[in-house]
């Protein structure tokens, strides 16, 4: 069994679910490339030394450049906020590592692009965090595609909503500041296109309406601040392939937690599926007695791998955490060589573009073709 | 118990309807205005004769102008393909009878616009056929949204999908003829406006796509023949109110049969409801404890009226046709001078000028004020 | 087309609901045989020729008894609570009318037995208002089981709940005294058993456990007052065919609003439906690649009949009283010498003979052969 | 931080859910006692060595009685077959281990007993495998009971069902076999009895009947052999505290893969559950406005904890692994001396006892005090 040495920065929401991936993918998938978790780093050098002990690192530190310089480090878990990828990835990669990147690549395209020619000059792997594409129902949903079994796609809706910027009485934070980005569009709305991706479905042309539900929010002072950017964002898009499609983002969508609604309907039937409930998936099929048609609903279950790594039994639920598990062993195969469904910087910077486009056709009140 | 005088043109799916409607009407509502079935006309006579006697018409007839002499006859139900509904409707108005016109009003606006003026000529009433504002769950939202339980709208997104069209192998007819007008967007699309409407959603700008899932379809002698209307509609929105959404309307959506998925978010809570589950309405307010928060699943009961007509226990389903007979039950109310809710031309027109303004951003490919 | 003069007796939930369903029945079905309503009876005589107007009889009455005499009337609908049908149903029969009488047959074994007796003698037909069997998504289960397409049928479980009864602070009503049966189980769980008849699934031996979920209630003037109905009533039960399953009754069931849930387990596949989104349908089917499997969630439609004469389009969702007017014409159907799904008294005194063995399993606290 | 040595035995489904949950427990709860990995046994001495590799247990035996000896082991996790947890667990218990085993305690009651003087005897302390009591949705609705938010408990079903003995076409396995105990009620059916009794739900009398779908299967050799076990049991109930019930449990139920159905009804309200959908809980409160009532749909999240240790957003879905790491962070809690939520021999021989009830009653046909 070789070993591959993991330096995780940051220790946050993010930071937690990859210490967790990295120590789990093991157990869970064998394999001969074993993880070991060789360094922690956050700006609280007391707060590393904890979360260390916790998440099973061997050694901590407040400067995540230390790692940059060890040699027992070979791939490094980026997880700060979006404006220290850049940075990071960039040291990262010039000091020799592999880097594993949460999403957006970057707050701005010029950055990401920075990301890019690091990667390209380094020779080194890179692996950015879109771990929705790892479910096993969305991999079921690709196998679907790729047999024909809706025939062509006519049209695909994706929505994703959830409902932490909804109140209005809620602070001014970080998000609402041009700074941190467009809004809804590159904060999570970069999953959907990450999903269309692993999926196959290309865009060509999109146009993109943002919206700002609350103009103002209170500072700490409570004093009204102008928001700057936009919580929602509604785009039209045309595939490549002729169809068409919507993608919907609101992060002020009261009611939603996790809602990620995909709906792809096809020449000869259609799929429908929701993060909310990410173990089951909606078939139909146009064929057969018209009287015994309808939506199938799949539970996930050990004939949709790799679900049967983690449980042996049907319809006993994976649950979020375990798609960054997945997400790891893919990144295992990747660096052992072998076949793997990730996205590295040159497919994300595509996902950056798509975001510029779209924020373009926003701009410019019409299509952009991408 | 006054009489009101019916006499109704055509017969098939809708002509059907509308005679289970006229003639339920006064046993689920009772009331002083009872309807009394005159005459029914189709284009064959014998089909007429026959029809009036399943339905409870009183005479019948192969010629519908028959009908425009009779003084029994007070108000007159079109329910023929739309290219008949002008020449029928300005012919009722001028003979001095009362319209019940199904949607939409017409093939062209210029000819929507004739039936308008000749309304406003004639100082009789005019009802348009849009029943799906008529289910009770319908106007428990518009009761929310004017109680401000939701509080401000934020965002409306509207589904309206079904598959008649969708069979790639169904032979060309007379929807993918250009003479029967967009295709999904006048054809059934209309009822999301509607729907927008009655909740007092009203739109600012709109930017529209139109799509064609089959470029062709086989005619019956097996040729090729170009289809010329869109089964595919898409269409961003803003609102009056500065909030903004979309409609997005598919006649060839595989699987889908019935279905009107409307999410209304707003800035205390959100509103989820579909039509294929039409006695349930799916509501979720942000207050009280986070533990405790939840989409609540409203099943349709007599506290919504006018349910308890129908039957004095919850739960126990209100059907489609169920919606024409309350829509009849509201044009007794507005003949005999009562408030009641409904879309008549003037409204009607509305409707149609956004079906228009909706067909030049698409062409234009740009957004349109209405 | 011949004419069947129709007697109504009640004029509350039920007596609605037939009048509503005579009244329909020929506008939906057509057929040869129409349905005249001659002559309305309810105890008050105001309310009585007010509701004829309504519901569109000719004639009305204070006094049930007239409309024995009267030669226009064929056949009496007898909706009155249960303690009426007895007297009512004997008379009509005795004066040569088709009986058709709302569920159960009557309070005491012995009468129903006796209406059987008169209904034997008379020679005429008999109806009882079953009409939960009458969804067009219940023949369809009927049709696979037939089919043999979920195998060997293994266990049934059955569950009917309502909340009616479910406020401990309603006052003691009628329905809590042992003058109108035995609660849950009489009340209302005769439907669950004609479903089991309508699908062909026979009981052979039953133990059942009623129990009061409150004691007491308080009357009106606030005392308390014994309970003596069970509001809930559970059934364990083996079928002739070596399977088994169970009935659980609740009419205090806080949140079920009109609850009838079915699951049917075999050998191949199993079924699944609820009452309360009574126009679907979900079957599974253990065949073919286990990674396709799932429930099938079956929107009824056309290809569901009778759906097809209320409704052309699929998915668009009969209502409770709609099956009443499919029970109407099953009656039709039978008065003229068609087969049809109707249970009479014969079938009838099958299901108030279950009651009986139920009744006494719950007192002997044991297993009772039926 | 203390450590706390940990052997496992098995590795089979049990044994690396159980190998899962103890390496990631420190990552996910922090915590005083972090578990050290000691050693790993099975009877296959080289799979032990590579599972004890990828699952990082420091040693590996093929002979658990290895581990009794060995000082660093402090407790013992056992997965193996019931029929080998007596001996295991009374070994390790004399050896002076604490112990942590898979449900049910043992194929005989006899056994269970002596598991549980051995307990006794040896001052240790001891945890049974009931982990779907661990659901943070779980714990919410013992809160809303414990706090009376839908009042008294009336009645309360519960329904365990999974298909993987559902085809009769599968050969005869050791599940078929008498020596593996009665069939549904002890092989699963256990865990819908912790479930009642971690709601504080105590049942009083019960009445059971089990069934065999199949009377025979064929042997490897395809002769027929007799099925020596009850692959459906259905459970009345009575509780202590006057409330009724049904536990219904079918290891043959086609089409259902995970579900444990849970419907309690109280005096106030209700509760529903369902396994499949573990991140979901519907609440129906019978307060307020009656349009407003239904069931409210609860997304787990940080505000039922311990959700918010795995994710800090909420909807974002536990899965069934995450159960088994909150079931061993209990038993960290219970080691270190504060209130846990757990089942150990004692709570576990009351679950034992109660299957011995259930299947004399069905012996007998008769309801039996428990």
């Amino acid at each position: 069994m070789e070993k591959i040495g993991v330096g995780l920065i940051g220790t946050g929401y993010m930071g937690k679910c990859h210490a967790l991936a990295w120590n789990a993918v093991q157990g869970v998938f064998g394999g001969k490339l074993k993880p070991e978790l060789v360094m922690l780093a956050t700006a609280n050098e007391e707060l590393a030394a904890a979360r260390a002990k916790d998440f099973g690192f061997a050694k901590s530190t407040g400067n995540w450049r230390d790692m940059l310089a060890d040699p027992d480090v070979h791939i490094i878990s980026i997880t700060t906020p979006n404006e220290f990828h850049p940075e990071m990835a960039i040291a990262a990669l010039q000091a020799g590592k592999h880097v594993y990147c949460e999403k957006p690549m970057a707050p701005s395209f010029a950055e990401a692009k920075n990301m890019l020619e690091a990667a390209r000059k380094s020779g080194k792997q890179t692996f950015l965090g879109y771990n929705y594409i790892q479910n096993p129902m969305m991999r079921r949903i690709r196998t679907l595609l790729d047999a024909g079994e809706i025939g062509d796609v006519l049209q695909v809706r994706l929505e994703m909503d959830e409902d932490f910027m909804a109140n209005p009485a809620d602070e001014w934070s970080i998000r609402s500041g041009a700074a941190s980005g467009f809004g809804a569009l590159d904060d999570f709305g970069v999953h959907t296109m990450s999903l269309l991706m692993a999926l196959n479905l290309r865009m060509a042309k999109v146009l993109c309406q943002m919206s700002k539900p609350y103009e103002t929010r209170k500072d700490a002072n409570g004093n009204k601040k102008p928001v700057e950017t936009y919580d929602m964002a509604t785009v039209l898009i045309e595939l490549a392939n002729g169809g068409n499609g919507t993608i919907q983002l609101n992060r002020s969508a009261w009611g939603r937690k996790g809602r990620i609604a995909l709906q792809v309907f096809g020449s000869k039937g259609s799929i429908v599926y929701d993060q909310e409930r990410m173990n089951e998936l909606n078939v139909y099929k146009a064929e057969g007695d018209p009287a015994a048609q309808g939506y199938t609903t799949i539970l996930a279950g050990p004939a949709h791998p790799p679900y049967d790594r983690f449980i042996p039994a049907p319809g006993h639920s994976l649950g979020f955490n375990d798609l960054k598990v997945i997400e790891v062993s893919e990144i295992l195969k990747s660096l052992q060589g072998e076949e793997a469904s990730l996205i590295d910087f040159e497919e994300g910077i595509v996902i950056e573009g798509l975001v510029q486009s779209m924020a373009k056709s926003h701009e410019k009140a019409c299509w952009i073709t991408v």
